[in-house]
């Protein structure tokens, strides 16, 4: 294709809404979606961002997911809620709940929602951001479709059920943890395989159990949890809260959004939004993270290692620079988008930065 | 010595409750502290057991912490509450913040209690345990003092920050996840060390920051985070919550037990405790965390795998078992006993079963 690779956000952030628009997504909902996607891309979590238009759009056309449906509050004592997606898109479920955890944290101190029938919601990060706003600590966490095995398994059963965990500080970047339970993304262990390249022991089992090397066997078999039982039990207690508690689909029950075409995904999420204020006055808790964060960052280093950082420095310096640079897509996505785009009447290039130099872009 | 190494738990714990007495310790305290510890023994967890007798008893001796204060609650708002441990033991200290976390959960869905001025609070399993007999959920987490690095760093900053999450099951052995955010708990290294055995790349680094299979050079240096920067910001969330939060020490400023005596260690905590029936009908939730073990329990096992388990699993057959045939304790310890005891004119023997065959116990 002759398309150029870099993008302004903002223009492919309008192209991403107008293309869910045109598909009969109401309005606010495309917003978020879109935004949720573009804000994925700009934090350089490539496989969270545009790059899912295609299969959110998919599920759309097939039914399987509902933008005209009206999440609802099951729900609602004290401090806690429980939503009913009502099989919305995840971004739009999930910016429900938030909205709700806020608001409870507000009035007690923490708002905690459980959530059911939603679908795949994007990154921790895209909700964690709006409760830093808000001056608010934000721990958010999901079920997915099955990816891992449990510890001396040898198939997948539970999912690389992201934690994500938000918390302001003053002058220094928000700590924005945000991480898969897998030792690594699935993505990681394709590009080595499509370079012929060995990955490293512990990343993967093959489909029999063994450890493997081989990207192309990891590939058939499992990704492997972080850190061995540890990361196999958090992933597992988040399935617990999101899926169990909810009666969200959890394990087997949380339906692949590649894969089954007959039913909808049925993800559940979990949110605890955290008053500070009801601890400590905010100025002084921004105060403590502002210097702890320094404190760290100037703690003398390994060999070889230029800076210590702290979660989320890495993707806010993305942000920013891709802000200024635009966002470089592979060759693949820029494909898929323009189909969409030629679908849906509406030009991919008018989001494109027309001079920005053609790198070869990193697909991970 | 001719002391045996095998203890009745119950007459253990009795022993060791006698001697905080005799110490000076309350007769409520000093059950809450003796059970803490002879739980962690039970369990399998030796390094959180009753060879913490004699340090904590130190500690109280050289005014280092005062089982007399009272801990207060500082603030209290709705679903939430801050609790001031007055340096008393951190098992009094962490039951104090459990009992109102239930209470809270029962009345608003939630109870969040933040926590500083308290002390090492033991095993997150202890307080754990404890909400699931009150059909709760539990996230429990503590900061502790300085033993691993950021990741980049090369010498210790932040603790093995405890996380500890309970669920109740219906038949099956309730979920337990209680970790350590490090690969491996010190205690490990330690012994390699004393056995000339090399450690596996990965568990630490040496004083330089410099990777190290040599154990000796390990303990000189520090144990790493498990998963790499995934740990590490899991370890630094939990100091945030725990101690920047509540106006407890974090970082630098959690004192070591060992070495340091100018200072309490001014540890925090953090509670939060989750109502189940908010969000779904208990019986249900039991009936669906009981299928959830049961499924992932009957998954197909890599080779050389027995049995897959749920977290908890290891330690509630340990508990069983030790209940039943007793508690081994290496000699150090069975030796540091046997001196308090004779300090305080209590016997150690009188715990102990006489009949029971004396097996080199493992430290670990
Ligand atoms: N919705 C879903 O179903 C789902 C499932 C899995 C993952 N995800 C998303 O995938 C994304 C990527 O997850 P991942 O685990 O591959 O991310 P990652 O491994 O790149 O980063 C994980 C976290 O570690 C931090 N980090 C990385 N290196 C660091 C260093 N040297 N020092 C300090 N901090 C460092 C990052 O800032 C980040 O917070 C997340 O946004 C997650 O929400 C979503
Ligand atoms: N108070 C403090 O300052 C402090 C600091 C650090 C650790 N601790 C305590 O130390 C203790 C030990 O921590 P650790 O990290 O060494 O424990 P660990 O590594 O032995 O176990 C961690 C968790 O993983 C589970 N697990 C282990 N193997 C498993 C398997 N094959 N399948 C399923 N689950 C499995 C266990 O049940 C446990 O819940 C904990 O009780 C913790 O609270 C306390």
């Amino acid at each position: 294709m002759s398309l150029p690779h870099t993008y302004d956000w903002e223009k492919l952030q309008s192209f991403c809404r107008e293309v869910f628009i045109r598909a009969g997504v109401p309005a606010d909902r495309a917003t978020t979606v879109a935004e949720s996607l573009v804000q994925a891309d700009l934090r350089g979590v490539e496989s969270h961002g545009v790059v899912r238009t295609g299969i959110y759009l998919k599920r759309v056309e097939k039914g399987m997911m509902d933008p005209h449906a009206e999440p609802t509050f099951v729900s609602e004592h004290g401090s806690t809620a429980l939503l009913d997606g009502s099989n919305n898109f995840g971004a739009v479920v999930g910016s429900y709940a938030l909205d709700m955890a806020m608001e409870r944290a507000k009035q007690y101190g923490t708002g905690v929602v459980g959530v059911k029938g939603s679908n795949h919601f994007g990154t921790g990060a895209y909700y964690a951001k709006k409760a830093i706003e808000q001056n608010l600590i934000l721990l958010v966490m999901s079920n997915a479709s099955q990816t891992m095995p449990p510890s001396g398994g040898i198939r997948p059963f539970i999912g690389t059920n992201p934690l994500c965990i938000g918390v302001p500080a003053g002058e220094e970047t928000p700590f924005i943890l945000d991480m898969a339970t897998s030792v690594v993304a699935r993505g990681k262990i394709i590009v080595s395989a499509q370079k012929g390249e060995e990955i490293p022991l512990g990343w993967a089992i093959d489909k029999e159990g063994n450890p493997t090397t081989d990207a192309v066997a990891a590939l058939e078999g499992s990704v492997l949890p972080v850190g061995g039982p540890k990361g196999y039990a958090i992933s597992m207690f988040i399935d617990i809260l999101s899926g169990v508690l909810t009666g969200a689909g959890y394990g087997q029950y949380v339906n692949n959004m590649y894969e089954n075409w007959d039913e909808p995904q049925n993800v559940g999420h979990f949110f605890i939004a955290v008053d500070i204020s009801r601890f400590i006055p905010l100025e002084l808790f921004k105060q403590r993270v502002d210097l702890y964060i320094r404190q760290i960052k100037n703690e003398p280093k390994a060999p070889g290692v230029k800076e210590i950082l702290v979660p989320g420095e890495i993707e806010h310096r993305q942000t920013e620079r891709l802000k200024r640079e635009g966002i470089q897509l592979p060759l693949k996505v820029v494909d898929e988008l323009n189909d969409i785009g030629l679908k849906y009447g509406l030009q991919l290039s008018e989001a494109a930065i027309q001079n920005a130099p053609v790198i070869e872009s990193s697909q991970t």
